[in-house]
């Protein structure tokens, strides 16, 4: 068995960065201040499945916005999983793994620029979208055929939920 | 004739998700937790067009947003043929086709993703968008050429209307 | 000279539908209902430019939202020439002619779907992006090889402008 | 030394349009007519880097939303140097070339579109993305292989800062 297979049966969570990743880096200016982000349902669908199978899921971003966490929240990450105003982003995987009592080398991370790299070196499986940059690229266990907010988070999840047997869709388990 | 044709003519009604379907699968994110969308004006013509034609129309989501019924609401489609919050999708779609005494195998249905399979098995024409995930387009009558959001809609519309001599535009009714 | 260069010079003055023709067919759904669109801030130049130039320019749309007329009054586009919830569109073009003692075969117009090919049809110069359905592109004199939102509004000013050698930036007017 | 190589060794501060260049020229029209932009949060974050290694930055836009000044105040450009409502934009340039003790040919400056083209004359590096209009590439020392707001300032920041050897991320500073 591949290293790369091997590595996507050892996840037990995943941790995300948020811009380019679950959109295309896109963010949108209001006339208050705030940052606004378009996010996509398939990847949303996906991210819930592995909510709902138990696998713990953390957000780590530099972005302030609320609207981030409330999205997450909608799709059932709890709070304290998700950290916003994250620019020396290492102390705050840390801090998740730590409170799930995993090894940063159970966790998936999916990144795509420069702030992101230092997790991606620690994690147990560095993931980046197409459109990443080089340096992210030349970190990575495995750059996605998808772009950030075009797939590339479905597709890991796909991948990891299917080897453990876990893609499986219930409706009545998930309108629950 | 072939089958699909048969099948065309035979529709007497629609039903459609939203993610995916009329839109690119992007959802805005605002502040105060809302999930807004945007939604394609070739398409919402078409729509509006099986409305006064007299076709019956049914929104069957999983979103929760009250911008989706507003949106659906302009178009001309009644509030009790919008299903929000629609996740065990069946039994909202058996009861679109029972208050309208409409046979499951007289609607046309398009979705996209996981959530939709069980009602595409059981209606009458299964259309999904040319990116609607694999397992969907496995089960599905008729594959749009276009994408999410970027005219698959239309495309269904156009198809039926024609075949039933329906896609005749009047500007007066029109703006009546 | 081509009948095509004919009619770009004695073109006097501009219509134009909106959805798809100043956008690419998308509207963002808010949570009041209203419908929000994404102009282009290269089109925005080419007609503020036309506006400085004398030509009268209207919009004629079926939608209802006041952002547009916010949007196009902002460009120099006066409030009366700016026709909202336009449906049946030829009277609207009409009055705009009337009001500006133009013959309508001095007027060019944009349009994209069938609530506008009345119009194309006796207008002075019928032009359509490349993404306008079929039935319009029929009736068109130009296709532009832009689509809806990606610069079909520019490329049509322009032409207008260079042959009336009116296309010269000032920018002290430009400010004024 | 090729010419440019030598061009951008003598950078020493960076000025930008915004529409087409931080964006891809949309501008989303809000319902109390104010005009919303979408930026990217790749070049965000080279922005970011120019100003936390000192190179003073400005913002010369036509543009007046508020959202635009609070976007870059928001990546560490102080309100001085962003210019809204711009219009004639060589006066402006030059204010923050004086104020900021440069010459204009110790200036970067990033255009599209007709008004931009008077500052690219005089700037020490003319920029434009690859979708500018055809006078502005005709004076641009440099065309991007990016559009605009999908990456043609983060190529010029990461060229300048690697020639000057400060494309360096230290997450302790970036954070700070």
């Amino acid at each position: 068995m591949s290293n790369y297979k091997v590595k996507l049966q050892n996840i037990k969570a995943f941790a995300y960065d948020v811009d380019g990743i679950f959109t295309d880096g896109g963010v949108l200016a209001t006339g208050d201040g705030d940052l606004l982000r378009t996010f996509d349902s398939k990847d949303g669908f996906g991210v819930r499945m592995t909510v709902l199978k138990g696998y713990p899921t953390a957000i780590v971003t530099g972005g302030s916005s609320e609207s981030i966490r409330k999205r997450f929240r909608g799709i059932g990450i709890p709070d304290e999983d998700i950290y916003l105003t994250s620019r020396n982003k290492v102390p705050d995987f840390l801090d998740f793994c730590q409170r799930h009592n995993l090894e940063p080398s159970q966790v998936a991370f999916v990144g795509d620029d420069l702030p992101d790299i230092p997790i991606l070196k620690i994690c147990g499986l560095a993931v980046c979208p197409a459109d990443a940059v080089a340096e992210v690229k030349e970190v990575c266990d495995y750059v996605s055929l998808y772009n950030g907010g075009k797939g590339c988070v479905r597709d890991l999840v796909e991948q990891v939920l299917k080897i453990h047997g876990n893609w499986v869709f219930d409706p009545v388990a998930y309108s629950g």
